[in-house]
């Protein structure tokens, strides 16, 4: 099994990509990071703590990142997407447990030193904490095994400017460092997850489930649909974090994924926080760029929604705290 | 018919746009500036006298446009794309007629108060003539009707940086500043000129023509092929020029072309030279942008070449001086 941190912002498609990531026979979740984005760092420990508990994983520890980005202070994250408490009003069981002492940038640069050459990073909020971590331990690339990354747009518009993305354009210094950085990296980008959606029939079938977890995530998507209305003009929604936790986990297959050099725009023109990829070789099937180390994920063999479904109505593995059931409609 | 003023920098696929716009019944071209790009200003005007000459229109005036960009030097042009000569090494009859004394920018302002509320523009080179012409007369968008710029790249690669077409990469001051001017304009970018391409079999067609002309872009084609055959993998050719031709003519149908925000990226980062415009209304046919001015043309109803072949097939009009025959080969 692949040793994993995962460095996030909860927010509910971060509750998806959680609740795959502990579904995936593939993975062995270490720690959890959290950091500004759709929600303060602190409000994003707190859902992925409840989360846990309601998994019934309250053993995988916590630690809070960065509240603030490197060039601004984070002014409030996206609760028009989110919902105020970043999972859509949802009111969760409360976990016991609380975040550790150490910063997410400490936590996985400690697993990071104890996993060496094996520890796989999936980060799917701003990359805030990854920088930091850099700074701390220069030697991380050579540490980590690969990292993936939800965040950019290549090809595709994207979501908080004409071209920028929200993880990427929320930071674009800390993501600027992280991309030049000489690791293996996956970065799925909204190309691929703007092209995978999931519909009302899916959200149905999650709040039918036996599953607590399930049915609070179908209970969330309630919340997320609102928004993506107004994107796709109906009732279903992205599914930009799941599916970089599918692509970390190498279980989805991949038809377009070229390795090319990328840069971010971390200048303060039109262009800020953008993901600048070199796809200039897409009519020849993007022949090998020497020194290229970034796999940009554009598109998939097949459509995700199933596979997703499939992971997050799985049975859940035994609780090991007792579960309170989530209040309806809250 | 609609009076034109052109400004190209010739160019082969220039040479193939003028071709078009002499043989188009909707148009009547007033005058030609010249600027640098593919190459030297001044050499675009010899290569635009001698096809005029060769098209049996030599009285349609010249002027030399800007040899330098507003931020930096021409710097030799694209002689591996078209050539030292610009049209591929091919040797046209030469013109008796001599540029005009006036600068473009000076045809364009004249033109522009002599057809006011009438003259349309079609800019095909790097927009600097352009800018200059705005700064001698202010009113010049007030006083054209629309213009039509071949050049960026909204949702595809660029062709001189990842993200940088040609055109608007070589002056993206010029560019921003006439993207910011209040007109109509029509934007021709990367996204639908590389998507229509003319094969092989077109070229043996034109070189197969009772048509000087026709013959001589066929022989250029030649040279162009040779360069795109390193982009798509087989001797064939964009239409950047042309397709902006008819663009601007209106004898094209458009599939896609919303009309939305368009910025120029004149910073100093990875997007210099960029075209940033906000697509983000994809999903939704693009709604209304309150204030935005450029239709972006992604997406045409039928391919392009067809209709290329038969305007540049068209019987040329009775020439007014002698025609020598086109070197073979040469």
């Amino acid at each position: 099994m692949l040793p994993f941190y995962l460095d996030c912002d909860t927010g509910i498609d971060d509750a998806l990509a959680l609740a795959y990531l502990l579904a995936a026979p593939e993975a062995r979740l270490l720690g959890i990071g959290t950091v500004s984005g759709n929600v303060a760092a602190a409000t994003g420990a707190v859902n992925t703590l409840d989360l846990l508990r309601l998994a019934g994983r309250p053993e995988i520890p916590v630690a809070v990142g960065a509240h603030d980005f490197q060039a601004r202070a984070f002014d409030g994250g996206a609760p028009h997407v989110h919902g105020a408490n970043g999972i859509g009003g949802v009111a969760l069981p409360k976990a016991e447990a609380a975040p550790l002492a150490e910063s997410a940038a400490e936590m996985l640069v400690r697993l990071a030193r104890e996993n060496a050459g094996e520890l796989r990073v999936l980060a799917i909020g701003p990359l805030t904490n990854i920088a930091e971590a850099l700074r701390l331990e220069p030697r991380l690339p050579e540490l980590v095994a690969e990292i993936t990354i939800m965040g950019g747009a290549a090809m595709v518009p994207g979501n908080i400017s004409p071209l920028a993305e929200a993880n990427i354009g929320n930071d674009p210094e800390a993501a600027r460092e992280v991309l030049a950085s000489p690791w293996n990296i996956k970065l799925v980008p909204l190309d691929v997850t703007m092209s995978n959606v999931l519909e009302e029939e899916h959200r149905l079938e999650l709040l039918a489930s036996d599953s607590p977890l399930a049915r609070a995530l179908g209970e969330m998507l309630g919340y997320y649909y609102r928004f993506y209305e107004g994107i796709f003009g109906r009732a279903c929604s992205a599914m930009h974090d799941p599916l970089a936790a599918a692509v970390a986990v190498d279980a989805v297959a991949l038809r377009t994924a070229p390795v090319v050099h990328v840069e971010v725009d971390a200048g303060d023109g039109p262009g800020r926080g953008q993901t600048v990829c070199d796809l200039r070789g897409v009519h020849l099937g993007y022949p090998e760029q020497p020194g290229a180390h970034c796999q940009v994920v554009l598109e998939l063999e097949e459509d995700f929604a199933p596979h997703l479904m499939a992971a997050l109505l799985a049975p859940v593995p035994a609780a090991s705290v007792p579960l309170a059931p989530v209040a309806a409609g809250a």
